[in-house]
C-alpha cells in the first residue's frame, strides 16, 4: 500500500473534497500507517485503531482550527495527527520522531492542549467555549471523551457543568467498553444498556446530567457524517454517543485489548513483542509479593486504577483472589478513600499508582488518609528522572507525599529491602505507608533484612568515612556507591555512605554526628529538588557549619528529553558530582 | 424547653425505646439544642437543622456502631453527636467547646472517620464495606452524602464504584437542592425531577449508575423507619434519594440558606449577626477588584467552587455579571481545567479557593494548567498557620503550588502591593499566576506600587543591614519588620529586610550579595516548612558560608489549635526568633 488517499492530505481541507469511497480509502491508510508505525516504534495502538472513522468524519464536517476538538487524554490522537498536516510522522519511519505521543500546541494550531492524563477534555472545552462566549465569537467547540476516562471525577464534573454553559458544545464519547483494562463502574452497565437500545434507552447517564444526546455507529464513515453535520452549530451542549470497537482492523488487538492499548514494537504476524521482557524487575517482584501475601491472607486486597499490568496487579487477577483485587478505574481519588476505609478496619489493601497518576489524589491522600492515620500500604511505580513525555514525568511525587503529615514514605535501594518495606507496610497497624519501587533495574545484595522499620526516620549508615557524606536515596542509591568510589580514587577521601531508607523524616542523632568530622554533605535524589528530601537537609544543616550540596532535578517540565541528556544537565554523573564536591571543599 | 427526651439520650439504644410522638419532642429538642448553640458559638446550621429527622430514624433503625455511619463532609453530624453520647456538647453552654465540628473517632466509637472535605463518604464508606466483607463479618454500612456533596467527582468515582461491590451499602442522599451557595450543574435538574416524581421518572442518574433506588420525605420520621426498615439488611448497594429542607425550624435559615449553611453567632430574633464585620479585609478588597475589572474588560470572568461569599465573588452575583461568573459547584479540578482552557483563548479567568481546598486540585494545576502555561489568575485565600480544625488547615499550599513549574505564586504583603499582583497577574499573558492572599489585617502603606511583575525572582529590598538579613514572605513580612526592630533593640544590629514577593523562584544575584556582609540569613513563611519557601534559601546557601534559620510550621496536623500557642511552638514570636537568631550568631 503506498498510502494513495492519505498522501493527497496535507490539511482538513483536503479530507472535505474526498467522496465515500475515497473516505473510506483513506482510513485503510490510516490504518496501515498505524500498524506500520506502532508494530516498529511502540505506542497507542488500540484506541487510535478505534477512532478512524470518527476523526475523518470530525474533519469532513467540522472546520478545525476554527472548531476546536479537545482529545481526552489525547492517546488517540494519531489519526487527527494524519490528517492535520502531520502525516508523514506516520508514513515516513524516517520522520516517526518528528511529533509527540499526544497533542501539543507547540506542534500544530489544531491542537490546543497538551494533553496526558485522563477524563480532563469536557472541561478544557468547556473553557473554551466560554471563551468564545465571551469573547463574543462563532464555531464549534467538541470535546472527544472515552477509552476509559468517563471514569475519573473531572470527567463528570464537566459533563455536569456543560450543561450550564447554555451555548455550542459536542461531545464526542468514544464508546468501547473499555478502559486500560476491562471497564469497571456501574456506569458501564448504562453505557451497555444505550448501545443495545441504539441509545433509545429512557434510563440515560449524560440525560441525567441535562445533557441532550444522539447515537451513532463509530465506524459507520457515512452515518457520522450526518450526524456530525445535523449537530454542527447547535446552541447547546449535546453528547454523541458513539460505539466503536478498540483495536479495529488488527484481528489480534481486538481479541486482546488491554496488551493492544499501548504497545512495545512487535511483530505483525504473529503479535508478538519483539523485545526480551523475561528479566526480573521490581514490578514482576511486587507482583510475586502480592500473591504470596493475598494467598497467607484473605484481607490483603490489591487496588489498582485501571492499570494492573503495568502496576505489578496481575499475579492478583485470578478467580483464586477474585475477592481481593480490585480495579476501580481510572478514579484515583476513590482508589484513596476506598484503602483508608479498609485500613481502618483491619483490612489490608495495597493501592499501587504511577507515580505520575498519585497526582490525582493529594486531597485523598492528606484527608482522607493521613488525617486519619489509617494503616494502608501504597505503593508509587515510575517515580524518577526519565525522558518521559512532559504528561507522564515522575517527578513530583517526593514533593506531594513526603510533605504530608502522618505519612511515612520508604525509599529501598534492593530488592531485599523493597520486599521488606513492602512486608512491613503491610504488617503494621500504625500509619499509612508508601513504597517507592525504584525505576532501576534490580539491585539484589543477598542480605537479609527484617521487615520493621518501627523506628522511624533511622538511617542506615553503611561506610563510615570523614570530610564527605553521600546521602543516597533509594534508586539513587547505586550512584552514591559510585561517587564514592570515584572520590577515592580521584582524591583519596573516603567519604561515609549513607542509606536514608526514609524519606519523611530525618535521623537527626546520625546527621548531627556527621558535623565533626564531615566538611560536606551532599544528597542524592531520583526526584524533584524543589521540595524534595535534599532541601531538608540543607536546612537542617543550616545553622551548623557544615556545607550541603543537593543533586537532583531542577524545576522544570521536560518533555521526552533522553535521561542521560537530564543526568548530565542535572550533574547526575559521579564525574560531575565530584567535581562539585571538589569546589565545595576548596 | 428543658430536652426532656433528649436529656434522656445516652447512647442510640435510647432512641430505640421511644414511640413516635416522643421521637418527634426528641427531633423538637435537638432543634432547639440546634438553635441555642450555634446562634452562640456559631457553626454548620442549615444542613444541621435539615438533618434531625433523619438521624433520629437511622439511630433507631440501625445498630450503631456495628452497622457504621459515614457522613459527607460530616459538617451535618450535630444531630448523629446528640444521639451518640455527646449530648452536653449541645445542651450545655459550658461544654460547648468539648466537640469538633465533625466526625472524629477520636470523639466517639460511632464516628469512624475525620472529615472535612467534600464528597468522600461513598468511597470511605466502600472501605468499610470491602473491609466488612474480606473479614467475613455482618452489618450495615450507611454513607450519608449530599448538601452539594454530590458535585464533587470523588462522589461520582464512589457512587460508580459502590454498585460493583457486589453486597450491602446504603447510601443516603441528602437532597436538600442547596450546595454551600445554590447548586449548580445538570444533575440537579435530574433531582429535582426524580423529587417532583416521588422517585419516580424513569430517567434517574443513581440507577445509571447501576444503584438500586428509593424515594423518602426526609423530616417524616415514620415514613424514614419504615424506609430504612426494608433496605436494612439489604444484599446490595441502595439510594435511599431524601429530600429535606436545608434549615427546617428557623424560618430565617429557610429563606437565607447560603448565609446560614455556616454562621457566626447571630441574633435568633433577628437573624442578624452579632459581630461588626465593616472592617475592610483583603476578601472585600479582591471582591471589589473583580468587580471593578469584570466592568471594564467582558473578558474577566470569576470562578468559584461553591464559596462565592467567603471568597470574595459577591460582587460578580449580579445580573450585570450574569456572563462573567461562574459558579462550578463543589467541583474544583472542574474549575481549574475551565480557567485553563479559557485563558488558552484570551478570556481572563480569575478563579478563586481557599487553601484546603485547592488541594483538590493538584493534578489540573500541573497538568491542565501549568504544562499548558495557560495565563489563568488563580487566587489562594485563607493560607496560613491557624486554629482551624484539622480538615481546613491552611498550612499546604506552598509545598503544593510553588513546587510546580511554570507557575508564578506571589505573596503580597499590603493592600497595594495585592492590587498590583493581583492586576498584574490578570493582564499578563506569559503563565498562570497564583496570588496568595495574606491571611491578617489590612496593611495599606499607601505606596504606589506599579502592577508589574514580570521580572520574576526578583525580591525587594526594604531596608540594608549587615550581619543579619531578614526574608519576610507575604502575610510574615509584617513579622520580620518586628524583629528587625527587636533585634536592633536588643542588640543594636541592624538588620536587612526583604520582601521576597515571589515564592516560585530565588533572586539568586540578591541571595548572592547578602554573602559578603550577612552571617545569617532567616526566613519568615506563613506556612509548612517542608517543602515550603525558606528550604529553597537554605539549599541556595548550602555550600557558603552563610548560616540559615527557617521560621515557619512544623509538619504535623493540628486540630482547632489556638495560634497563639502555636506561633509560640514554632518560634514565631519577635523575642523567640530574635533569640534563635543571637544563638546562630554565638
Amino acid at each position: 500500500m503506498d498510502f494513495n488517499i492519505l498522501n493527497k492530505i496535507n490539511t482538513p481541507d483536503d479530507v472535505k473534497k474526498l467522496n465515500t469511497a475515497e473516505l473510506k480509502e483513506l482510513a485503510s491508510d490510516i490504518r496501515e500507517a498505524l500498524l506500520r508505525k506502532v508494530s516498529t516504534k511502540g505506542g497507542h495502538f488500540g484506541p487510535n485503531l478505534g477512532m478512524v472513522e470518527a476523526t475523518i468524519a470530525m474533519h469532513y464536517v467540522f472546520n478545525s482550527p476554527v472548531d476546536k476538538i479537545v482529545y481526552d487524554v489525547s492517546h488517540q490522537s494519531y489519526p487527527h495527527k494524519m490528517l492535520t498536516g502531520r502525516k508523514n510522522a506516520f508514513t515516513n519511519p524516517e520522520e516517526y520522531h518528528s511529533v509527540t505521543g499526544y497533542t501539543s500546541q507547540h506542534e500544530s494550531e489544531h491542537d490546543f492542549f497538551t494533553i496526558g492524563h485522563t477524563s480532563t477534555s469536557v472541561s478544557l472545552a468547556c473553557g473554551l467555549a466560554k471563551a468564545r462566549d465571551v469573547k463574543g465569537e462563532k464555531g464549534n467547540v467538541i470535546a472527544v471523551i472515552g477509552d476509559g476516562s468517563l471514569s475519573g471525577g473531572e470527567a463528570y464534573e464537566g459533563l455536569n457543568n456543560a450543561a450550564e454553559l447554555g451555548n455550542n458544545m459536542i461531545i464526542v464519547v468514544n464508546d468501547n467498553d473499555m478502559s486500560i483494562a476491562e471497564n469497571h463502574g456501574g456506569l458501564y452497565k448504562n453505557l451497555k444498556l444505550l448501545r443495545e437500545t441504539k441509545g433509545q434507552a429512557e434510563n440515560n447517564f449524560f440525560k441525567t446530567l441535562g445533557l441532550d444526546y444522539v447515537f451513532v455507529d463509530g465506524h459507520d464513515i457515512e452515518a457520522l457524517i450526518e450526524t456530525f453535520s445535523k449537530v454542527k452549530d447547535i446552541d447547546h451542549p449535546i453528547v454523541v454517543h458513539m460505539y466503536t470497537i478498540k483495536g479495529k482492523g488488527y484481528d489480534k488487538a481486538v481479541e486482546n485489548k488491554e496488551p493492544f492499548h499501548y504497545t512495545m514494537p512487535f511483530d505483525l504476524e504473529t503479535g508478538k513483542l519483539l523485545g526480551d521482557f523475561s528479566a526480573e524487575t521490581y514490578i514482576s517482584i511486587l507482583s510475586n509479593f502480592l500473591e504470596e501475601n493475598a494467598r497467607r491472607d484473605k484481607k490483603v486486597v490489591g487496588i489498582t486504577a485501571a492499570t494492573p499490568s503495568f502496576m505489578g496487579l496481575n499475579s492478583l487477577r485470578t478467580p483464586e483472589f477474585k475477592d481481593q483485587y480490585i480495579d476501580v478505574g481510572i478514579a484515583e481519588e476513590h482508589a484513596i478513600a476506598l484503602a483508608s476505609g479498609m485500613a481502618s478496619q483491619g483490612a489490608k489493601p495495597v493501592a499501587v499508582f504511577m507515580s505520575s497518576f498519585i497526582q490525582r489524589t493529594y486531597d485523598q491522600l492528606s484527608q482522607d488518609l493521613a488525617i486519619n492515620n489509617n494503616p494502608a500500604l501504597i505503593v508509587v511505580n515510575a517515580g524518577g528522572i526519565s525522558g518521559a513525555d512532559v504528561t507522564h514525568l515522575g517527578l513530583f511525587d517526593i514533593p506531594l507525599i513526603s510533605n504530608i503529615p502522618n505519612i511515612v514514605y520508604l525509599a529501598p535501594t534492593s530488592k531485599e529491602e523493597y520486599l521488606a518495606m513492602l512486608q512491613w507496610g503491610l504488617d503494621q497497624q500504625e500509619q499509612p505507608v508508601v513504597v517507592r519501587t525504584p525505576s532501576a533495574e534490580v539491585v539484589s545484595t543477598g542480605e537479609k533484612i527484617k521487615p520493621d522499620f518501627s523506628k522511624l526516620n533511622t538511617y542506615k549508615k553503611v561506610a563510615q568515612g570523614n570530610k564527605v557524606a553521600i546521602i543516597g536515596l533509594g534508586a539513587f542509591f547505586k550512584l552514591g556507591q559510585e561517587v564514592k568510589k570515584h572520590l577515592k580514587e580521584t582524591t583519596g577521601i573516603d567519604a561515609t555512605l549513607i542509606n536514608p531508607r526514609f524519606i519523611t523524616g530525618l535521623d537527626e542523632n546520625m546527621l548531627n554526628s556527621l558535623v565533626e568530622d564531615h566538611e560536606v554533605v551532599i544528597t542524592l535524589e531520583d526526584g524533584l529538588l524543589n521540595g524534595g528530601f535534599g532541601e531538608k537537609i540543607a536546612r537542617f544543616y543550616g545553622d551548623k557549619d557544615v556545607k550541603v550540596l543537593n543533586f537532583g532535578a531542577t524545576k522544570e517540565f521536560t518533555d521526552s528529553v533522553p535521561v542521560e541528556e537530564l543526568y548530565t544537565r542535572y550533574h547526575l554523573t559521579k564525574e560531575l558530582i565530584v567535581d562539585d564536591i571538589k569546589s565545595a571543599l576548596k
